[in-house]
Protein backbone atom coordinates (compact mmCIF):
# COMPACT_ATOMS: atom_id res chain seq x y z
CA UNK A 1 0.00 0.00 0.00
CA UNK A 2 1.21 3.29 -0.60
CA UNK A 3 1.13 4.12 3.21
CA UNK A 4 3.65 1.36 3.82
CA UNK A 5 6.17 2.56 1.06
CA UNK A 6 5.49 6.50 2.33
CA UNK A 7 6.14 4.68 5.81
CA UNK A 8 9.91 2.61 4.04
CA UNK A 9 11.07 6.13 2.15
CA UNK A 10 13.01 8.17 3.99
CA UNK A 11 15.00 11.38 2.79
CA UNK A 12 18.70 10.11 1.55
CA UNK A 13 21.33 11.92 2.85
CA UNK A 14 24.10 9.10 1.46
CA UNK A 15 23.92 7.78 -1.84
CA UNK A 16 25.63 4.89 -2.96
CA UNK A 17 27.77 6.08 -6.43
CA UNK A 18 28.59 2.80 -7.43
CA UNK A 19 24.76 2.05 -7.99
CA UNK A 20 22.41 3.35 -11.18
CA UNK A 21 18.96 3.33 -11.46
CA UNK A 22 17.97 1.25 -13.80
CA UNK A 23 15.88 2.84 -16.76
CA UNK A 24 12.53 1.14 -16.19
CA UNK A 25 12.41 2.40 -13.12
CA UNK A 26 13.10 5.48 -14.14
CA UNK A 27 10.46 5.13 -16.75
CA UNK A 28 7.89 4.52 -13.88
CA UNK A 29 9.14 7.39 -11.76
CA UNK A 30 8.30 9.94 -15.09
CA UNK A 31 5.04 8.00 -15.74
CA UNK A 32 4.47 8.89 -12.01
CA UNK A 33 4.69 12.42 -12.28
CA UNK A 34 2.81 12.58 -15.77
CA UNK A 35 -0.21 10.87 -14.80
CA UNK A 36 -0.26 13.49 -11.62
CA UNK A 37 -4.08 15.58 -11.95
CA UNK A 38 -3.18 19.42 -12.30
CA UNK A 39 -5.59 22.18 -12.36
CA UNK A 40 -7.48 22.26 -15.27
CA UNK A 41 -5.66 19.54 -16.96
CA UNK A 42 -2.52 22.00 -17.76
CA UNK A 43 0.40 20.30 -16.09
CA UNK A 44 2.57 24.02 -15.75
CA UNK A 45 5.62 22.33 -15.53
CA UNK A 46 8.55 20.38 -16.78
CA UNK A 47 11.21 17.92 -15.82
CA UNK A 48 14.64 17.53 -16.28
CA UNK A 49 16.39 14.54 -16.20
CA UNK A 50 20.25 15.07 -15.13
CA UNK A 51 22.52 12.33 -15.52
CA UNK A 52 25.75 14.44 -16.63
CA UNK A 53 28.18 14.40 -14.48
CA UNK A 54 29.12 17.91 -15.20
CA UNK A 55 25.69 19.15 -15.15
CA UNK A 56 25.25 17.54 -11.88
CA UNK A 57 28.26 19.17 -10.18
CA UNK A 58 27.10 22.46 -11.03
CA UNK A 59 23.54 22.04 -9.34
CA UNK A 60 25.47 20.34 -6.10
CA UNK A 61 27.33 23.39 -5.86
CA UNK A 62 24.21 25.42 -6.59
CA UNK A 63 22.66 23.19 -3.70
CA UNK A 64 25.20 23.87 -1.04
CA UNK A 65 27.56 20.96 -1.75
CA UNK A 66 24.72 18.10 -0.93
CA UNK A 67 26.08 14.73 -2.28
CA UNK A 68 23.52 13.07 -3.06
CA UNK A 69 23.56 15.01 -6.73
CA UNK A 70 26.57 13.79 -7.65
CA UNK A 71 26.64 10.32 -5.62
CA UNK A 72 23.04 9.31 -7.23
CA UNK A 73 22.75 8.59 -10.81
CA UNK A 74 19.96 11.10 -11.65
CA UNK A 75 18.78 14.27 -10.96
CA UNK A 76 15.43 15.00 -11.61
CA UNK A 77 14.54 19.21 -11.41
CA UNK A 78 11.03 19.97 -11.56
CA UNK A 79 10.81 23.62 -13.46
CA UNK A 80 7.63 25.08 -13.40
CA UNK A 81 6.35 27.59 -16.23
CA UNK A 82 6.98 31.01 -14.66
CA UNK A 83 3.23 32.58 -15.95
CA UNK A 84 0.38 31.33 -17.55
CA UNK A 85 -0.02 32.71 -21.48
CA UNK A 86 -2.42 32.56 -23.98
CA UNK A 87 -0.48 30.20 -26.73
CA UNK A 88 0.44 27.64 -23.21
CA UNK A 89 -3.40 27.09 -22.27
CA UNK A 90 -4.49 27.23 -26.29
CA UNK A 91 -2.12 24.42 -26.54
CA UNK A 92 -3.92 22.11 -23.24
CA UNK A 93 -7.28 23.10 -26.16
CA UNK A 94 -5.61 21.77 -28.79
CA UNK A 95 -4.10 18.34 -26.97
CA UNK A 96 -7.78 17.91 -25.61
CA UNK A 97 -9.89 18.72 -28.65
CA UNK A 98 -6.93 15.98 -30.53
CA UNK A 99 -6.90 13.26 -27.89
CA UNK A 100 -10.54 13.21 -26.87
CA UNK A 101 -11.57 13.66 -30.30
CA UNK A 102 -14.11 16.37 -29.28
CA UNK A 103 -15.35 19.38 -30.70
CA UNK A 104 -13.30 22.34 -30.44
CA UNK A 105 -16.51 23.94 -29.05
CA UNK A 106 -16.78 21.83 -26.13
CA UNK A 107 -13.67 22.71 -24.99
CA UNK A 108 -12.91 25.71 -25.40
CA UNK A 109 -15.71 28.02 -23.61
CA UNK A 110 -14.00 26.65 -20.40
CA UNK A 111 -10.40 27.51 -21.25
CA UNK A 112 -11.68 30.77 -22.20
CA UNK A 113 -12.97 31.70 -18.93
CA UNK A 114 -9.71 30.20 -17.32
CA UNK A 115 -7.67 32.39 -19.58
CA UNK A 116 -10.16 35.61 -18.23
CA UNK A 117 -9.02 35.05 -14.91
CA UNK A 118 -5.26 33.66 -15.16
CA UNK A 119 -3.87 36.08 -17.64
CA UNK A 120 -4.52 39.37 -15.78
CA UNK A 121 -3.27 38.01 -12.60
CA UNK A 122 0.47 39.52 -11.63
CA UNK A 123 2.87 36.42 -13.34
CA UNK A 124 4.27 35.75 -9.61
CA UNK A 125 0.52 34.40 -8.77
CA UNK A 126 0.86 32.05 -11.95
CA UNK A 127 4.05 30.90 -10.84
CA UNK A 128 2.90 30.31 -7.70
CA UNK A 129 0.32 28.30 -9.00
CA UNK A 130 2.05 26.23 -11.17
CA UNK A 131 4.64 25.49 -8.97
CA UNK A 132 1.47 23.74 -6.68
CA UNK A 133 0.95 21.66 -9.39
CA UNK A 134 4.37 20.77 -9.52
CA UNK A 135 4.77 19.68 -5.94
CA UNK A 136 1.72 17.43 -6.69
CA UNK A 137 3.77 15.70 -9.09
CA UNK A 138 6.54 15.58 -7.52
CA UNK A 139 4.83 13.80 -4.73
CA UNK A 140 3.85 11.21 -7.22
CA UNK A 141 7.25 10.85 -8.69
CA UNK A 142 8.64 10.72 -4.81
CA UNK A 143 6.17 8.07 -4.26
CA UNK A 144 6.54 5.34 -7.35
CA UNK A 145 10.71 6.14 -6.36
CA UNK A 146 9.76 4.61 -3.49
CA UNK A 147 7.33 1.75 -4.30
CA UNK A 148 10.47 0.63 -6.80
CA UNK A 149 13.02 0.79 -3.75
CA UNK A 150 14.50 3.78 -5.40
CA UNK A 151 15.91 6.28 -2.96
CA UNK A 152 14.89 9.71 -3.13
CA UNK A 153 15.71 12.92 -1.57
CA UNK A 154 13.33 15.80 -2.08
CA UNK A 155 15.43 18.98 -1.87
CA UNK A 156 14.50 22.71 -1.71
CA UNK A 157 17.58 24.08 -0.50
CA UNK A 158 18.99 25.08 -3.63
CA UNK A 159 19.83 28.58 -5.23
CA UNK A 160 16.88 28.68 -7.72
CA UNK A 161 18.11 31.20 -9.70
CA UNK A 162 21.58 29.43 -10.16
CA UNK A 163 19.50 26.17 -11.07
CA UNK A 164 17.59 28.16 -13.69
CA UNK A 165 20.97 29.78 -15.10
CA UNK A 166 22.89 26.03 -15.14
CA UNK A 167 19.76 24.64 -17.05
CA UNK A 168 19.04 27.54 -19.17
CA UNK A 169 15.11 27.73 -17.89
CA UNK A 170 14.50 31.44 -18.00
CA UNK A 171 14.54 31.36 -21.47
CA UNK A 172 12.05 28.93 -22.02
CA UNK A 173 9.93 30.25 -19.32
CA UNK A 174 10.74 28.02 -16.88
CA UNK A 175 11.56 28.25 -12.94
CA UNK A 176 13.04 25.09 -10.74
CA UNK A 177 11.09 24.51 -7.83
CA UNK A 178 12.48 21.37 -6.60
CA UNK A 179 15.09 18.74 -7.15
CA UNK A 180 15.10 15.23 -6.49
CA UNK A 181 18.32 12.93 -7.11
CA UNK A 182 17.74 9.36 -7.58
CA UNK A 183 19.71 6.62 -6.36
CA UNK A 184 20.56 3.94 -3.78
CA UNK A 185 21.12 4.29 -0.15
CA UNK A 186 24.75 4.14 0.83
CA UNK A 187 25.72 1.08 3.63
CA UNK A 188 27.10 3.86 5.93
CA UNK A 189 27.13 7.36 6.32
CA UNK A 190 23.69 8.50 6.23
CA UNK A 191 23.17 10.34 9.48
CA UNK A 192 18.83 10.19 8.95
CA UNK A 193 18.63 6.59 8.30
CA UNK A 194 18.55 5.18 11.35
CA UNK A 195 16.22 7.63 12.74
CA UNK A 196 12.75 7.63 13.57
CA UNK A 197 10.55 8.99 10.71
CA UNK A 198 8.69 12.57 12.99
CA UNK A 199 5.30 13.25 12.21
CA UNK A 200 2.71 15.60 13.76
CA UNK A 201 -0.10 13.51 15.57
CA UNK A 202 -3.07 13.09 13.92
CA UNK A 203 -5.25 15.16 15.85
CA UNK A 204 -2.79 17.85 15.82
CA UNK A 205 -2.94 17.33 12.17
CA UNK A 206 -6.61 16.63 11.64
CA UNK A 207 -10.05 18.47 12.73
CA UNK A 208 -13.07 16.61 12.24
CA UNK A 209 -16.40 18.70 11.43
CA UNK A 210 -18.86 15.80 11.68
CA UNK B 1 1.52 -0.15 -8.65
CA UNK B 2 0.90 3.44 -8.33
CA UNK B 3 0.92 4.30 -11.65
CA UNK B 4 -2.00 1.85 -12.24
CA UNK B 5 -3.94 3.75 -9.59
CA UNK B 6 -2.89 7.17 -11.31
CA UNK B 7 -4.28 5.26 -14.48
CA UNK B 8 -7.78 4.59 -12.75
CA UNK B 9 -8.05 7.44 -10.56
CA UNK B 10 -10.31 10.51 -12.59
CA UNK B 11 -11.44 14.26 -11.00
CA UNK B 12 -15.12 12.71 -10.73
CA UNK B 13 -17.50 14.69 -11.03
CA UNK B 14 -20.59 13.06 -9.98
CA UNK B 15 -20.56 10.83 -6.73
CA UNK B 16 -23.74 8.67 -5.33
CA UNK B 17 -25.21 10.17 -2.32
CA UNK B 18 -25.79 6.58 -1.39
CA UNK B 19 -22.67 5.70 -0.44
CA UNK B 20 -20.28 6.48 2.11
CA UNK B 21 -16.23 6.41 2.37
CA UNK B 22 -16.15 3.62 5.39
CA UNK B 23 -13.52 5.46 8.27
CA UNK B 24 -11.06 2.85 7.88
CA UNK B 25 -10.31 3.92 4.28
CA UNK B 26 -10.20 7.39 4.92
CA UNK B 27 -7.72 6.54 8.01
CA UNK B 28 -5.67 5.05 5.11
CA UNK B 29 -5.72 8.57 2.94
CA UNK B 30 -5.66 10.75 6.05
CA UNK B 31 -2.61 8.72 7.00
CA UNK B 32 -1.06 9.25 3.88
CA UNK B 33 -1.03 13.15 4.50
CA UNK B 34 -0.05 12.77 7.12
CA UNK B 35 3.20 10.96 5.88
CA UNK B 36 3.98 12.84 2.90
CA UNK B 37 7.46 14.55 3.50
CA UNK B 38 7.64 18.42 4.07
CA UNK B 39 10.43 20.71 3.78
CA UNK B 40 12.48 20.26 6.86
CA UNK B 41 9.52 17.92 8.37
CA UNK B 42 7.50 21.26 8.98
CA UNK B 43 4.23 19.97 8.05
CA UNK B 44 3.09 23.49 7.41
CA UNK B 45 -0.44 22.71 7.22
CA UNK B 46 -3.71 21.07 8.54
CA UNK B 47 -6.51 18.88 7.48
CA UNK B 48 -10.48 19.34 8.13
CA UNK B 49 -12.57 16.85 7.57
CA UNK B 50 -15.95 17.53 6.85
CA UNK B 51 -18.69 15.54 6.99
CA UNK B 52 -22.01 17.85 8.70
CA UNK B 53 -24.60 18.31 6.00
CA UNK B 54 -25.04 22.15 6.72
CA UNK B 55 -20.95 22.99 6.44
CA UNK B 56 -21.10 20.93 3.26
CA UNK B 57 -23.88 22.96 1.91
CA UNK B 58 -21.90 26.09 2.57
CA UNK B 59 -18.56 24.68 0.94
CA UNK B 60 -20.64 23.91 -2.24
CA UNK B 61 -22.11 27.14 -2.11
CA UNK B 62 -18.27 29.11 -2.14
CA UNK B 63 -17.39 26.13 -5.20
CA UNK B 64 -19.78 27.22 -7.46
CA UNK B 65 -21.90 24.77 -6.60
CA UNK B 66 -19.81 21.68 -7.32
CA UNK B 67 -21.98 18.66 -5.95
CA UNK B 68 -19.91 16.48 -4.81
CA UNK B 69 -19.14 18.43 -2.04
CA UNK B 70 -22.32 17.29 -1.22
CA UNK B 71 -23.06 14.50 -2.87
CA UNK B 72 -19.84 12.24 -1.73
CA UNK B 73 -19.41 11.61 1.89
CA UNK B 74 -16.55 13.79 3.38
CA UNK B 75 -14.98 16.68 2.00
CA UNK B 76 -11.32 17.19 2.64
CA UNK B 77 -9.82 20.48 3.32
CA UNK B 78 -6.32 21.46 2.98
CA UNK B 79 -5.64 24.28 4.90
CA UNK B 80 -1.50 25.39 4.77
CA UNK B 81 -0.07 27.75 7.29
CA UNK B 82 -0.21 31.56 6.76
CA UNK B 83 2.94 32.17 7.45
CA UNK B 84 5.89 30.74 9.45
CA UNK B 85 6.60 32.27 12.93
CA UNK B 86 9.03 31.45 15.66
CA UNK B 87 6.26 29.41 17.70
CA UNK B 88 5.73 26.82 14.64
CA UNK B 89 9.11 26.10 14.06
CA UNK B 90 9.79 25.61 17.86
CA UNK B 91 7.23 23.42 18.03
CA UNK B 92 9.02 21.26 15.32
CA UNK B 93 12.17 21.24 16.97
CA UNK B 94 9.86 20.46 20.49
CA UNK B 95 8.92 17.54 18.46
CA UNK B 96 11.83 16.26 17.11
CA UNK B 97 13.46 16.08 19.99
CA UNK B 98 10.85 14.73 21.78
CA UNK B 99 10.33 11.51 19.26
CA UNK B 100 13.79 11.10 18.60
CA UNK B 101 15.83 11.20 22.13
CA UNK B 102 18.37 13.57 20.84
CA UNK B 103 19.81 16.43 22.46
CA UNK B 104 18.05 19.29 21.55
CA UNK B 105 21.40 21.18 20.70
CA UNK B 106 22.06 18.59 17.68
CA UNK B 107 18.47 19.94 16.23
CA UNK B 108 18.20 23.50 17.42
CA UNK B 109 21.09 25.20 14.97
CA UNK B 110 19.63 23.78 11.70
CA UNK B 111 15.86 25.27 12.58
CA UNK B 112 17.54 28.29 13.78
CA UNK B 113 18.83 29.09 11.04
CA UNK B 114 15.23 28.37 8.91
CA UNK B 115 13.75 30.96 11.11
CA UNK B 116 16.97 33.24 9.62
CA UNK B 117 15.93 32.35 6.49
CA UNK B 118 12.05 32.52 7.04
CA UNK B 119 10.97 34.68 9.53
CA UNK B 120 12.02 37.68 7.37
CA UNK B 121 10.77 37.09 4.29
CA UNK B 122 7.30 38.48 3.31
CA UNK B 123 4.36 36.78 4.36
CA UNK B 124 2.94 35.45 1.68
CA UNK B 125 6.12 34.05 0.31
CA UNK B 126 6.40 31.79 3.28
CA UNK B 127 2.30 31.30 2.64
CA UNK B 128 3.23 29.79 -0.87
CA UNK B 129 5.95 27.86 0.15
CA UNK B 130 3.68 25.68 3.04
CA UNK B 131 1.00 25.32 -0.13
CA UNK B 132 3.48 23.67 -2.13
CA UNK B 133 4.26 21.42 0.70
CA UNK B 134 0.16 20.92 1.57
CA UNK B 135 -0.32 20.29 -2.22
CA UNK B 136 2.06 17.31 -2.23
CA UNK B 137 0.58 15.94 0.50
CA UNK B 138 -2.57 16.44 -1.01
CA UNK B 139 -0.96 14.11 -3.69
CA UNK B 140 -0.42 11.50 -1.50
CA UNK B 141 -3.82 11.92 0.03
CA UNK B 142 -5.46 11.11 -3.37
CA UNK B 143 -3.72 8.49 -3.88
CA UNK B 144 -4.60 6.51 -1.70
CA UNK B 145 -7.52 7.16 -1.74
CA UNK B 146 -7.29 5.96 -5.59
CA UNK B 147 -5.69 2.84 -4.40
CA UNK B 148 -8.48 2.01 -2.15
CA UNK B 149 -10.91 2.51 -4.80
CA UNK B 150 -12.32 6.23 -3.67
CA UNK B 151 -13.50 8.20 -5.73
CA UNK B 152 -12.15 11.65 -5.16
CA UNK B 153 -12.12 15.46 -6.97
CA UNK B 154 -9.62 17.65 -6.75
CA UNK B 155 -10.48 21.08 -6.46
CA UNK B 156 -9.23 24.49 -6.64
CA UNK B 157 -12.16 26.24 -8.16
CA UNK B 158 -13.59 27.81 -5.11
CA UNK B 159 -13.41 31.23 -3.09
CA UNK B 160 -10.25 30.79 -0.44
CA UNK B 161 -12.16 33.89 1.57
CA UNK B 162 -15.42 31.68 1.47
CA UNK B 163 -14.11 28.52 2.55
CA UNK B 164 -11.40 30.02 5.33
CA UNK B 165 -14.72 31.89 6.80
CA UNK B 166 -16.97 29.01 6.57
CA UNK B 167 -14.28 26.96 9.10
CA UNK B 168 -12.72 29.83 10.92
CA UNK B 169 -9.15 29.04 9.15
CA UNK B 170 -8.66 33.00 9.95
CA UNK B 171 -8.39 32.98 13.76
CA UNK B 172 -6.09 29.90 13.15
CA UNK B 173 -3.47 31.58 11.29
CA UNK B 174 -4.36 29.00 8.14
CA UNK B 175 -5.46 29.34 4.28
CA UNK B 176 -7.40 26.85 2.71
CA UNK B 177 -5.59 25.65 -0.69
CA UNK B 178 -7.62 22.85 -2.12
CA UNK B 179 -10.53 20.73 -1.37
CA UNK B 180 -11.11 16.95 -2.14
CA UNK B 181 -14.90 15.50 -1.91
CA UNK B 182 -14.38 11.86 -1.45
CA UNK B 183 -17.48 9.08 -2.14
CA UNK B 184 -18.01 6.84 -4.90
CA UNK B 185 -18.95 8.06 -8.34
CA UNK B 186 -22.42 7.74 -9.73
CA UNK B 187 -23.38 5.29 -12.25
CA UNK B 188 -24.51 7.67 -14.73
CA UNK B 189 -24.15 11.87 -15.03
CA UNK B 190 -20.74 12.08 -14.88
CA UNK B 191 -19.40 13.49 -18.14
CA UNK B 192 -15.70 12.95 -17.47
CA UNK B 193 -15.86 9.35 -16.49
CA UNK B 194 -15.73 7.68 -20.31
CA UNK B 195 -13.10 10.38 -21.58
CA UNK B 196 -9.73 9.21 -22.39
CA UNK B 197 -7.11 10.35 -19.70
CA UNK B 198 -5.13 13.23 -21.42
CA UNK B 199 -1.60 13.83 -20.60
CA UNK B 200 1.27 15.80 -22.54
CA UNK B 201 3.73 13.23 -24.30
CA UNK B 202 6.99 12.40 -22.39
CA UNK B 203 8.62 13.92 -25.19
CA UNK B 204 7.22 17.36 -24.19
CA UNK B 205 7.12 17.19 -20.68
CA UNK B 206 11.11 15.49 -19.92
CA UNK B 207 14.28 16.82 -21.21
CA UNK B 208 17.23 14.98 -21.04
CA UNK B 209 20.94 16.26 -19.94
CA UNK B 210 22.95 13.20 -20.64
Amino acid sequence: MLIDTLTWRYATKKMDPAKAVPEEKLARILRAAQLAPTSSGIQPFEIFVVTNAETRAKLRAAAGGQSQLTDGSHVLVFAAWDNYTEARIDAVVDMMVAERGVPREMVAPYYENLKAAYLPRPANVNADHAARQAFLAFGMALAQAAEDEVDATPMEGFDPAQVDDILGLREKGLRSVTLMPLGYRAAEGDWLLGMKKVRKPLDELVTRID
